[in-house]
């Protein structure tokens, strides 16, 4: 804690349970409560294998707000079936972020069907499936956030891959159920993003921002490299000028994949996050 | 070769030398022959280590033409001497393209130079650097192809990441000096590239096509993962009538980085990748 001086600005900050995956849920909330920082962002497997109602507790005895639960989506399956599995499971993700006291699921579109090529269709299908998910999210007071994830992962993973695609759908339904999630790991390359994020702001749908640098080579995979803040090459402050210019107030959560972090003592990576953040928008 | 049929459309193929740079130019030559494949696409380093008249010499004497040399590019140095190392550097693959009888220079612009983070002055110094090159490139007869690059390259090797974005550059040149090469593993996941492709075509800009497919997980460092034509998740004929309806009426290159298909034997993979193209393409 000795390198976080009493004056940062960590009002804003929420620190997302992948980032430190090593600590248990109470580790990871006693650490940030300690630390001063006054948000988590939640995944939904350890918080389901903690008890949905004991994480919600425990969060808000410590204190702290969960910014987001991770994730929602995965809803291009082709098959009626697949479909049906993959709404019962959204709605589900509905239930523990309003148990959780989170207004933010974010959502994961998902990929190509296995063999799939159809890209477009792909999209069609996550926008018909909001259309069943929407009323549910909003009779709930939760609000969806469709992530863009980087273009790399278009086949396997998420078929929407910039800001402007996710505006697009999310434009399809009321603002206050769906928005855009803005991940700065995912959109830096895109010389539209700027654009499209001023556009999604007007429209009052930018219900998630996170923090994650681009740092190369890329791992096997590509799944688990993203940097540490101020790492790689993103121009992070002007990403969160060009959020904060498009009208969002919200948490700004750092979410890093990392095989280099997970390896070592998660309370030290959480302080050198905090650190980080500190250091990189003192200016703010 | 007993897979290919001589019915099939090889008129259009050409085998980019990167796909079986298992094989000695030779090799690469007498196989295209005995193939029917009537084009190559060459690379500087094999070329020159071979010499490049008498490449130009053993291709032209087997009756193939040389559809591309890759690669020119690599602009986006910040410091002066760097920068003239480039130009030069630029000024070599002109002459070389030319001694090799090929209209056409494929230019990977570069990434971010060290410690850097923005990419729009470095495209700018891409286009400064074009501004440059262009009038000797006219001169000898060679037109440049700008090729964007995924945007999973966009810090370390190619600040050009989508078709929009080199026609945006190209288009500050004459036509015939400067085009857009259109390689599908590059801009398959892109929804506005048909709208840009269509664009350049229109311009008369469309210099290149090149083809692979797209298969997941990609490899550490992203860059040997490049699918064998049907392997993977790219709507690959759609793409070609594409680039066709944007009026391109040339060689159609198959450039493939895959660490598997370099372990096999080469003419194996050249008689596969026939097969791959024939098949694919038998409607056209």
């Amino acid at each position: 804690m000795s390198r976080v001086s009493a004056a940062v600005p960590l009002a804003r900050l929420s620190v997302n349970q992948m980032t430190v995956r090593q600590l248990s849920l109470p580790e990871l909330v006693d650490g940030c409560a300690r630390l001063g920082v006054p948000g988590v962002g939640l995944w939904r497997e350890p918080v389901r294998a903690y008890g949905v109602r004991a994480a919600a507790r425990l969060v808000r005895d410590a204190g702290l707000a969960v910014t987001t639960l991770c994730r929602g989506g995965f809803l291009t399956a082709v098959d009626p079936a697949g479909r049906a599995r993959a709404l019962d499971d959204n709605r589900a993700a509905i239930e523990e972020a309003a148990a959780l006291g989170t207004d933010t699921l974010i959502l994961v579109s998902g990929g190509l069907p296995p063999g799939g090529r159809d890209l477009a269709s792909a999209r069609e299908r996550v926008a018909d499936a909001l259309a069943e998910l929407v009323p549910y999210a909003v009779e709930r007071g939760v609000r969806l956030a469709i992530e863009p994830l980087h273009p790399m992962y278009a086949a396997d993973r998420c078929v929407i891959s910039t800001l402007a695609q996710a505006l697009s759908v999310a434009g399809r339904f009321p603002a206050p159920g769906v928005g855009v999630a803005v991940d700065t790991y995912h959109v830096w390359w895109d010389d539209t993003a700027p654009a499209a994020l001023a556009r999604a702001g007007a429209a009052g749908r930018v219900h998630a921002f996170q923090l994650a640098d681009w740092v190369t080579p890329l791992p096997a995979g590509a799944l688990t490299g993203r940097g540490q803040l101020g790492d790689g090459s993103i121009e992070l402050c002007r990403w969160w000028d060009r959020v904060e210019a498009a009208g969002y107030r919200g948490p700004v959560e750092v979410e890093l994949f990392n095989e280099g972090l997970w390896a070592r003592e998660g309370i030290g990576v959480l302080e050198e996050t905090v650190a980080r953040f500190s250091t990189l928008f003192a200016a703010r």
